[in-house]
């Protein structure tokens, strides 16, 4: 198939950017060492690249995650890095299943759902979830209390990744860590899980690194100093074209638009509808010529879209279901 | 089936509030002064409502939606009132169809594709799709000359939707549709098609007003003076509660961001994240309660469920696929 074959709005993934990714990600930390995050792109095709290259354990956002892990035979160790107050569907999974857990419910629900295994959440500055970390040793008594095997401590260090100053996020990490460590000494066990695409290679506590958005890249953290490249972009077919403007079929419904307006090369975009993104370009264009838009926040686009086509040039190589979608 | 049984993050509708507002419209705009846009909820369970109060037209944004409404028996006079460059699918489908043309290119395109009957979308004042009024003629003339049938005109008046002032909204409302005139003697046929849910009552041309929102209404639009109540909220979970915030799994992937964060009545939320919404509430709340989520915009929200959950009280009455997503 043909890149000019598909319809429009599609998910264009550059075959040899994602391979490049991938192959950086895993030199630098080789398998137990990443722990690939799902949610970025909600697909077991591409978790099961990233399973071939030694990586075997996985973490997640969402059950719905963990259950198509499961049913795809990618279930080697699998981490629900967020908490439940209903564990069984997770309990029910023919799989490893490791779950965070930062409360007495939460504790509670892994244990009556029939989850083995838990991570203290330990919250080390970003304001989600996570308990204080002179909580944590409090919390592993009482699930270890509850029959839980408590594998070590997680605490993720989001609010570090807003900035784009690579030393100062590296300082930032450590005091995270700092925090991080403190838990675990009180907490005990093999694993500390921590870590992103932004810090994977200053964070250096973490037993395992939980990054996601490596593999595809996230335009909205190009320049941040890693060594990754924005990987996608969707195709969109304009559908008008005035005097002063042009329009062209990817709108609000195929694009995460917290991070703002996508943007399209050679254009200067004004805004979007709900199935239209209506842009000005700086060369004239013809009604059915195609534009690449780059959304703005990769994570929540592809959580609206059916499939991802992996393309090489004007080649569609293989197309993968974003088979991860929902809850 | 009880609400505190759903999975969550679910999408709860008010079944009486659903019912009020879809009384309400058909009362002002009975049988086919309305063509409901199914855009909005893109739910043919809910099209099916509209039909039974005799609206058996229907305006779809995209093919995906032509397709899904002819599949459900609802095909009596589809419109897409929106542009496509390949039209084939549209020919094959077993419905009476009608699409929007703006160009040479799209009259081409609905001519080769096996579309019978178009629309001449005018541009009336929003930058985006539609030709200039005075090239209108010359377009239904074109159509004419390639066999279709031109059945009229088309023209959304979606720049003045912004305006918060009935008033002002209803004078920038007749300008646009003075527009829309023009283009309409030059063109003739019967359907002068416009408007949505807040130019319903002040729209004084169109044959038919294309409104969507109407019916589950978006809190973004309340308070613009029409008498639709938002009936949508989403249903989510506490799973983390610390000493000055709390965390429900409702997060930037279930709701569409464009016009911003959500809110949650007797809180602030703080922010989204892919699959959190972290808030400071106003009373103490328990790991396991469940707050409602208000979206910022409903349609893109709509977009990421798959179900529309019809509740009154505790109950749930129906469940809806979503079945109109994608394109």
């Amino acid at each position: 198939m043909r890149i000019d074959d598909l319809r429009t709005p599609a998910v264009l993934v550059e075959a040899s950017l994602l391979d490049r990714n991938l192959r950086t990600m895993t030199a630098a930390l080789p398998g137990p060492r990443l722990r690939p995050h799902v949610k970025a792109h909600k697909c077991t095709a591409l978790a099961r690249r990233q399973a071939a290259l030694g990586h075997r354990g996985f973490t997640c956002a969402t059950i719905r995650e963990m259950e198509g892990m499961a049913a795809a035979g990618l279930g080697e160790d699998l981490l629900l890095a967020n908490e439940v107050v209903d564990a069984r569907r997770l309990g029910a999974l023919d799989a490893r299943v490791t779950v965070a857990v930062d409360s007495l419910e939460t504790i509670e629900a892994a244990a009556t759902g029939g989850v083995r295994e838990v991570l203290i959440d330990v919250n080390v500055g970003l304001p989600r979830c996570g308990c204080r970390p002179e909580e944590a040793g409090r919390l592993a008594a009482r699930a270890r209390q509850r029959g839980l095997q408590v594998r070590g401590v997680m605490g993720y260090e989001g609010h570090v990744m807003a900035q784009t100053d690579a030393d100062e996020r590296a300082r930032l990490t450590s005091e995270s860590m700092e925090k991080l460590a403190a838990a675990h000494r009180d907490v005990g066990g093999e694993v500390v899980s921590a870590g992103g695409t932004l810090t994977f290679a200053c964070n250096r506590l973490a037993t395992e690194i939980q990054a996601g958005t490596y593999a595809l890249m996230d335009s909205a953290f190009a320049g941040a100093g890693v060594p990754f490249r924005p990987a996608v972009s969707l195709l969109a077919t304009v559908i008008s074209v005035q005097s002063d403007h042009a329009v062209a079929d990817c709108g609000l419904k195929a694009l995460g638009m917290d991070h703002g307006n996508p943007s399209i090369e050679g254009a200067r975009v004004w805004f979007c509808s709900d199935e239209h993104v209506t842009f000005a370009a700086e060369r004239p264009l013809r009604v059915g010529a195609r534009v690449r838009v780059l959304p703005a926040h990769l994570d929540p686009t592809l959580a609206y879209h059916e499939h991802i086509h992996v393309v090489e040039g004007d080649r569609v190589l293989e197309v993968w279901p974003v088979d991860l979608r929902g809850w």
